[in-house]
């Protein structure tokens, strides 16, 4: 669709903007002169300067400053964002018939739905119930319990196990709101990618990025109804123990463990090796190596020694 | 069925109690004249004198207070209400065969599961592995992502987002209990009510009414892994993050928050605006325009008071 | 398989330990002549005199300690429990076409798969999109809602309700860890049994046990999004709540009541007619008839004290 005809929908003045076909919205490092983007933290404004993007959205505060060229300034970038997400939605699944392909050894069970241009490797196991959206590529050696579902575009790795009922690449939870509060969703365009060797528990969900990909890291377990939010990134050999809850964003080193019923804030990192006790709320980014516990969080030994301290209060 | 044998088979006796064909077990503020009806807590017996039921189920402990007409005084009127609503209990899908009506612009795929006596407005999908029960009402533009089962009598608005194994109108936990220990299923009788541009996540359950509607009313946004009790009322645009559980009958007002993996004990109201952070144990109601934290919950800047404490006692 | 060829495909020295057919990995109680078995607890070693297994894993630093006969020294024991798991791995479901039979009385929707070797009882109704992998058996009157799946082995009783999308019987999360910090999966060749009259809410998930069951007692009822994990015993009429989270080897006694997102560590067990209130971390032992609340968790009374001490801390 041509720039200006997106923009005469949402009601903002193209004039002086010049006009292109826009392929895709992306973020402003990774778009190329036909897609579009927006800023909407002024930690990123800078970033703009490099930005090869044919047009970015940014908050009409910053008119005066010098940002480089191909800027639309609106009033509440967010929002514009979740309009134009709007533009780029697509189906999951494009045709009611499946097609259902035999790959070398692997055997997909009656009750299959498997979408368009799906690939499946060799010595797979899909069974009945599960659905597969289009575009889906799926390793060797992966096993799929009944029920699962996959959203379009995901990328499953080598030898992972996907056990029933776990939902990859649902929206994330993503929204901007109007002034008088409504909420206009976000369409999420990006993908979810599995590398090799994760196992997923039972109705366990993995939301799909917004406009990039969330990530699961070689080698990493995750239990049973675990919600791991878009654009998550959770690191090679972690390990989420059940009902784990992983806002937007989070991302993780290597060998995080997180017990069970923990949760993050958006945003956060969690630094390698560091291990996490259950029923923690990780609320600021964690270095690496270390052991915390509690909500709000504290490092193990001063959760530990504030139990002593409560129980003396008790006394 | 007519009362009197109601009554015979729960080991009630019909002395001096009027005979009629019962219809419907309703609360007693719906009831009209072929219902019946019970009260088990003090605070309504008042409301009785104004009562159309033609039989409700009381404490035998008030048999000497004046109550109005119509009363069955009995032992324990909640576990006779458990065993009640047995008599009332249905197929959640009739006809082991479905049947695929193609509205205009909706998409129906193959594997969907579609009982009798369902409507399905225009420009909607329904995606492989939705089961659809018997006598469920579907509006304009509701796009249902696989795996999604929609029980009985259950009513969607339009333009509601359903993403994959959410569960809407399971049976509520509800349970009366024997003296020896053992818990009689209360048959829940009522649905959801899903008003319009409402999104619901991923693997998120939400319990039917035990008389009535569990409501979500219009732009409500609920993240995945929720769980919704019986008889909740969530207020037009609130927002329940990721693994929010709430209790049976709790209320919102409009635009409330609720942070990831917060819950709430039964009969909770929240008011218009308010917000709670994320893994609050929300124990009582919470009045509107306000922010709470913590468990046991507190005003959110009485919860950063006590972490500024928690740190000094830990110096 | 035998011994050797097991003990060469894991490298390990089979000189001085005598060959034969393994039929089984037991647990050392369990086991018997055919069967190989594995220590992992000091605690356990003494059991060794009396096990009849034909071969048990211990950890080398045992070496100089009298344990008995059949023993194999090994440097780490779980580890190799782990991929000895990998020799006893089967198929969930053995054929890919569904055998459908109808019983007395029983309904089986159409888009129901049921694996090999499924014993359904008569009054049954199994819902669309259900998935019952082989060797299942399932008493009289059992009611499974769409969508639910039930793994291999699994014993279900009479009378038991099934919310849609409960999973039962999905691999416990367990693994042993190499040097290098990756994780090698247990498979789980155990079951789940459920006796009479339990009721598992919508989305529940209740993991099988490693070698032998995870059981849910008669009478005990399960609410939406709980998670159960390997090996745990839930007792007679006990009463779980909404996204509660066993882990592991947790066990009850009768009528135990947990309040919603309650939380146990592992191999936990809380006595008869205990209360554990919503949201406890439960972290250690709890005696029969008591209460309890909090995390870390205390005597109800006491956390409701120092809920007190808070406040006046904040005065």
């Amino acid at each position: 669709m041509r720039l200006h005809k997106m923009l005469k929908q949402l009601d903002i003045d193209p004039n002086g903007v010049e006009d292109f076909d826009v392929i895709s919205l992306m973020p402003p490092q990774y778009a190329t002169k036909n897609d579009i983007s927006y800023i909407n933290d002024e930690k990123y404004l800078s970033s703009l300067h490099t930005c090869q993007a044919g047009a970015v959205f940014v908050d009409i505060k910053y008119k005066d400053t010098n940002l480089g060229k191909n800027i639309i300034f609106v009033k509440n970038p967010y929002l514009v964002f979740a309009h134009l997400t709007h533009f780029f939605k697509y189906d999951q699944i494009k045709h009611t018939q499946s097609t259902t392909q035999k790959q070398k050894n692997t055997k997909i069970y009656e009750g299959v739905f498997i979408g368009e241009n799906v690939k499946i490797g060799d010595h797979c196991v899909i069974m009945p119930g599960c659905v597969i959206c289009d575009d889906v590529t799926i390793g060797n050696n992966v096993r799929i319990y009944p029920n699962v579902t996959i959203y379009k575009d995901s990328i499953i790795g080598d030898n992972v196990i996907m056990h029933s009922g776990c939902v990859i690449g649902s929206d994330g939870f993503g929204y901007a709101h109007t002034s008088d509060g409504q909420h206009i969703k976000i369409e999420h365009l990006g993908n979810v990618i599995i590398e090799d060797n994760v196992e997923i528990g039972a109705n366990t969900t993995i939301d799909r990025g917004v406009l990039d990909s969330t990530i699961i890291k070689k080698g990493a377990k995750i239990d049973n109804l675990v919600q791991i939010g878009h654009n998550c990134i959770i690191g090679e050999y972690s390990i989420l123990v059940s009902q784990v809850g992983f806002a937007g964003s989070t991302t993780t080193g290597r060998n995080v463990v997180c017990g069970g019923q923990a949760g993050t804030g958006g945003h956060i990192h969690i630094g390698d090796f560091t291990q996490v006790a259950a029923r923690a709320g990780i609320s600021k980014n964690l270095p690496p190596n270390t052991k915390w516990a509690g909500h709000p969080i504290m490092e193990l030994k001063a959760w530990q020694k504030l139990q002593i301290k409560i129980r003396n209060l008790l006394k």
